[in-house]
This record gives C-alpha cells, structure tokens and sequence, in this order.
C-alpha cells in the first residue's frame, strides 16, 4: 500500500493506536500543539536528540524497517541511560520519501514502540513529512531522575576504576558482517548475536538506573563512538587521563569466532568500535564491592590517572597510547 | 571555509559558545549525553517537535540561512504559544550536506539563536551529522504553564466567538511572490512585510501567555497550515462545527496592496494560506471585552457551532461550506 492512499493523517492515526498506552502522567499526548506532561516534583528533566539519516547512519540494503524503528528508539534511551536516568516520553519525527510503503513505515513503529513498551516510555508526539529522498529519523526522549543521581561526563577521578557493562566490540563486528556477507546464506548463532547487536541494541536502561541508585559512578557515557572514543569525551570533560588494559576489555564468545573470518581482533574491535550502547563508567575502587552486588554485568578495564594522556598498558606493562578513532561527522565528508 | 575543515566538534563548540548564556534552570547543558533541567514543580512540561527539509518545507534558492535558522525556531515556539505555555529549552538537530559552509551553517545558528534571545529560551542540547543530499532540521522545544491553564484543541464549545491575533495571509503572499519575482528586482516597503513575515515569522509567544492566563480561551492553535484547515482540526478535536465571516478576516494593507500582483484576494489568502504562525482561539462571547483589554491584537471572525460543518458567512447571509485545503504531506506525493 501507498502512503499517498493512508495518507499523513492516516498515518497519525495508526500511531496513535499504536501508543495508546497512555500513563497518568500524560495530560496532553500525541495529536494537539505539543504534549502536555507531568515528571515528579522532586526531578530533574533530561532530554535528549539523535538524528539517523539514511545512507549515514543506516542502509537499508541490510537493515529492515522494524530493526531500524527499534535501533532509532533504543540509541536515544541509551542516552538518558548513561546519565543514569529513567526515560518517560518519546517525540519522533520521521521525513518519508514516497517510495517507502505502508507496510514498512507501520513494521518502523512497531519496532519503536516494541522498545518503547519494554522500558514503559510513551510515545506523546512528532511529526511526520514527506522527505524528497531519503529516510529521515529524529527521536527526543524526556526522561527523569534525583538531581544527586545524575551522572555526567565531567566527574571522572585520578585513580577511579574504569568499568563498563556486557561486552564490546560485538556491534562493529556485527556491522561488517552485514556489509560484506551474501544476505543469501544462512547465519550461524554467533554471526546472528553480533548482528542483532548491530540491528537491534539494547539500551541498558534498568543497569544505568540502578548504577545511579548505587551512587557508586564518578562519571558515565554510553559506548556508541567506540570504547576510545567515548573514554576520550569523560577524560576531556573531566580533564583526566586514563589507561587501559587491553587484556581485561570484554568480548563475547561470538566475537571471539568472528575473528577468522573478519580478519580482525576482538582487541581491535573492542577498543575502536562504535554503537555497542553498553555503559562506561568510572568509580572508586573502594566501590569495587558494591558495584558487584548490583547484579550488572561489569567488567573493570583501566584506571583514570592525572597525567592527561590515554594509554593501552598490557600485562607485561608496555605502554602504548590510545588513539580515539573517534567518527567525525565532517572530517569524513 | 569548508564543515571538513572545521570539523563535527569545532561546530559543536561555536553552538556551544553561541548558546553560552545559560539560565539558573539548566544544571547540563550542550555536551553531555542528555541534558539536565529544572522546571518549576508546580508546572506541566510542555514538549513539541518539528522537522524541517530542504524542498519540502523549505526553499533555499530564495531562503537565506539567517532566515532558516530563524524560522526553525520560530516555528516550534510558536507550538508552544499555541498551548498558551512559556518556552524554556530548546534541542536542535541539524543534518548538514557536504557542500554547505561553515558560514551558511554560522548564519543558521546566528538566526535560530536571535529567536530563542528574544524569548529568552535556552539552546541544551542536538545532534549535528553529515547529510548525504539535502539539508535535514529537527527542533525541540521544552516549555512550561500551569496545569490550570494550558489551552488544548480539544475545548472548543457552541457559541463561542472564533477569535485570531495579528493579520492572515500575510506569510502566503510572501511565499507567492519569493517564488515568482525575479530576486534582482528590489522589493518595495509592502513586498518586504509580505516576504518578510514568510522568512521571519513571529511566534506569539507573549500573547499566548497573555490569552492563557486571562482564562478566557477553551482552544487554542497556531495557523501553521492555513485557517480553514487549523479551525478544523480545532472543530474535529473539540466535536463541533463553525462558521467563519469573511469580511471580518483581518488582512494587512500590504496583502491588499499585493493583489494585483498576484491575481488572488485577501480573503483567499487569509483563508488557505498557511505558515502565519497566528494564534487562533475560541473563547466565550461573554469574555470579549476582557479579551480587548489584554493588548493584544485581536479580531473576532466568526462562531463555534454545534452543527458539524464549517460554513462560510457573507454579511447577507449566503452560506457557503468552507473546505479545509489542508497540507496533506503524503497525498500530495
């Protein structure tokens, strides 16, 4: 079906079904000038935007519809989960080009709204237009949290632990396979894990709350530029250095078998790939402990240091320096 | 200079300084991966969105940047007036091509910026990409009111007065002529107040304050798409009918003075011509002398009625049904 023949209010409608889940805390939802919302008297507002253009931060040779609804959803509420937050209400605007059909936009929502449903996020707005050419997506997701909860990039610590949840690399991985293998033959379960980590990222929305709740963390990022990457932003905003571990990064057992047939290391991966949406934090060691009880999967890769430099130390103590292989979006261009 | 040059971070750092003046309000700002504010505890927050693409909403062979940045902004304050709500916070999203300047992209700030000074809204937060083909905006914007007196589309009722701020049409004669003129020409004092309030509209952000705390209005909405297509979406929302006059409508001298030019009357602009970013509300006849003493400038054009049609009424009384011509974004593909 056309979306000329549903037309945009057509379209509305159908989302408005589809996020008809309201909470009380939605006075005005979706369909007026803007959403009318209610957050608790004692939090602080967060809010966050990501844009994902097609062609830059998506193709769509390999990614379905659903995938892409649920990745647009998941990456946003990665951000309120890295500043420890509770995400609460979802804005998306999404430029359609004509060729998409109904079918597709409507499998779109469905992966949003699947993501939204799992972390009770309601869906009180957006917009939608005609786009010329490309898929465009634009999600903003509101969430709250105790203002002495918050965990920002700034406060990272010489001599804090750096911790980090699940394991890395495994989105990057995931990515290459799907840029350089035949769509036609079938995936083995480890090909399929690093590939739905790519497609279909979990944002670790309940561990980053209850890392908030611990008040254990100094500083927090979500991996989506890459471990160097991301580790780069907490020391430049917290004006400290860090070294790594290279041996204690973690990697999955699919990463692991990936390493034959993509020629790359888990290493590698883990320190320079992007999108993995796990969480990097620093904290004191005396909360080692603590941080253990959380029933979080964490692994402690490095330490911050004063000197400003970020540095790769192996078992052995050889020192290398870490390069951010950080993804500007211009320099590329 | 070229975006390359300047790079996705010295981008984000001139936003940064631009957005430097910082309220009591914003605990994090720009930089982090959500932003972090406070809003009164006794207030609603108030959300909205809108995207904005080149050669869909937007022409940039006769819209300069300054003017688009402008516009991004207006546009979504205007939603916020349009619920009778108080700005605060702003995120911008900017999918920028390859071939756009550093001091294109300057300019867009400089104008988006003039804006949010002028309501004294402060810029938190956004997401600055490459774009493959056409320029990409997405805006946020965060407001706040009182619970008691947030104005919905939903409230209008029979027998209320249809009442609209400023002059109609005005936007949609500027557009006319932006489109046929030839840009050499140099415009007279009428043609620029037309091009001028299409390039540069005004939200009525005060007045929307004013009409919400003077508790006279029932509904309430911005003429985005044209009078007759945003009083009838007042009247589906509400579950009534209207009729309009059409000699009341306010018109400009400037939008008599362009009808020669451009073949098409007052009354026609002010009823299908869209983006004057007015205020349209209902509100009880027996509010109207309170109404006038708000200063704002307002005209009473017509009646909400309980029969659902939207009729059009000459002062002789001949009935005609007005037909919304609305801006269906997927039916016109």
């Amino acid at each position: 079906m056309k979306l000329s023949s549903l037309g945009e209010f057509g379209l509305i409608d159908f989302i408005q079904k589809l996020a008809a889940r309201q909470s009380p805390s939605v006075m005005i939802g979706i369909g007026d000038d803007a959403a009318a919302l209610k957050i608790a008297t004692s939090s602080i507002l967060l809010a966050t935007t990501d844009m994902l253009l097609e062609d830059v931060h998506f193709d769509l040779s390999f990614t379905d519809y659903y995938s892409l609804g649920w990745k647009s959803a998941a990456v946003n509420l990665s951000d309120i989960a890295a500043m420890g937050g509770i995400p609460r209400f979802c804005l998306t605007s999404l430029g359609i080009p004509s060729s998409v059909s109904v079918e597709q936009i409507k499998d779109f929502y469905r992966g949003f709204s699947a993501v939204l449903r799992i972390h009770r996020v309601v869906l009180v707005g957006g917009d939608t237009c005609l786009s010329r050419e490309k898929l465009v997506v634009n999600v903003v997701v509101l969430g709250e949290s105790k203002k002495i909860q918050i965990i920002a990039r700034t406060g990272a610590e010489p001599g804090d632990g750096i911790f980090v949840t699940g394991t890395l690399g495994d989105s990057a991985a995931g990515l290459d396979l799907l840029r350089t293998r035949a769509n036609s033959r079938k995936q083995g379960p480890w090909e399929k894990k690093l590939t739905e980590k790519h497609l279909r990222p979990t944002p670790r929305v309940e561990w980053g709350i209850k890392i908030a709740r611990s008040r254990c963390a100094h500083a927090m990022i979500d991996t989506s530029d890459g471990l160097s990457s991301d580790l780069a932003h907490i020391c430049e905003k917290s004006g400290v250095g860090a070294q790594i571990y290279p041996e204690d990064l973690p990697c999955s057992r699919a990463l692991h078998l990936a390493e034959d047939r993509l020629g790359k290391s888990p290493t590698q991966y883990a320190l320079s790939g992007g999108e993995d949406y796990e969480l990097l934090f620093t904290a004191p060691p005396r909360y080692r402990e603590k941080l253990k009880t959380l029933g979080v999967p964490l692994s402690e890769i490095g330490e911050i240091t004063r000197s400003k430099k970020l540095l790769l130390v192996d078992r052995s103590g050889i020192k290398r320096p870490l390069v951010p292989n950080g993804y500007d979006h211009f320099a590329r261009s």
